[in-house]
């Protein structure tokens, strides 16, 4: 299955980098978990990074109920939804050629609020369980009041792509002759030792998904 | 020296989340490296990931000369640009408690491009530097032909914020008595071992800045 490629996905450059294959799309939305949602009340961009998580065909944000970003993406403005996973940097044997390893996803689209409870209940566990697998069953759920204090938009994933650079850099050929190290030093996301709440009482040990948090 | 607080920059919810000394929002700046640009040509908002530096009171950004982002933004266009680092997971007590520590900073305003060819070299070293220090020295410098083919825009401090979130997690006082391990997954970009090109002669050895890149 792949996304139809639309004048706002295609890749007017370099398109070899493009990916519009539901499996690559996806599988980056699924490692990542911070967006940065753009909106642009009044034509004033406005990019704001926030957690999300993906289930089925749409990506879900939430937060404050008084936000205001969620109050005007509900309102249907036209939004885009970037997700960037950076891999590693590119060292060339140019300054020109340097580059960076990196998987983005671009999603258009215009969210609708959730109004169901059932549904709302559910996408919040989505964006529990996206971000920390095993939390939600461990901790007390959202009340009526919490939740009516939370808002949970839902994007349709219709018009979305992949852009991807991985491997070597590639330099100009008489540059490879040069004496200067090149490659590239890989980046990741790494959890450190968890630090527990300096109310946490004696005796309630660190789950195995918060000691090797892992994405 | 602190920021003006305009409309768009002043913290509507949890205020004092919000940092507007230079200080804060430079340190944010110099940490992180990449962006998200947002930019909203006939009001439909795009969200691109970049490289950035900071030098003095200006950032940064490039990019290939056909690049769209480029062009629109050198147009003079409103832009928004966004920086996130995120510094861990908070687990709560309750679902509606989660958070995360980050620090991030919203920069308001329009890039213009630099034509001057002094200051486009100053800029290009910049970029290099903030993203792997040691490096310009080293390697093969822009020609002409890569100058001209390479956009440098500079967009100006002087409307931005950062936002940050640190310290354990906040819950209701009821919660604290749940039998719940409660407290911060840390999280950071980390560098692995260089991967050498493959092309790479053998008796080149890896520089100490790619063997322990650090942020």
């Amino acid at each position: 299955m792949t996304f139809i490629q639309t004048e706002r996905t295609k890749l007017k450059r370099l398109p070899k980098r493009g990916h519009f294959d539901r499996e690559t799309v996806y599988g980056i939305l699924d490692e990542g978990f911070i967006c940065h949602v753009g909106f642009a009340p009044e034509g004033q961009p406005v990019v704001i990074p926030t957690g999300y998580a993906r289930a089925g065909d749409k990506l879900y944000i939430h937060g404050s109920q008084a936000s205001r970003m969620l109050k005007t993406l509900s309102g249907g403005v036209d939004a885009c939804v970037t997700v960037t996973i950076i891999d590693g940097l590119v060292l060339a044997r140019s300054a020109f050629h340097h580059s960076m390893n990196y998987r983005s996803v671009v999603i258009f689209g215009r969210a609708t609020l959730i109004e169901d409870h059932e549904e709302k209940m559910a996408a919040l566990l989505a964006l529990s369980e996206h971000i920390v697998r095993g939390r939600w069953a461990e901790v007390r759920e959202p009340t009526e009041q919490e939740m009516r204090a939370t808002t949970v938009l839902s994007l349709p994933l219709v018009e979305a792509s992949a852009k991807v650079r991985t491997g070597p850099p590639i330099d100009d050929e008489e540059d490879y002759a040069l004496p200067v190290w090149a490659g590239v030093v890989p980046l990741r996301l790494e959890a450190g030792e968890p630090i527990k709440d300096p109310r946490l009482p004696d005796g309630i040990e660190v789950p195995e998904y918060a000691r090797n948090y892992k994405r």
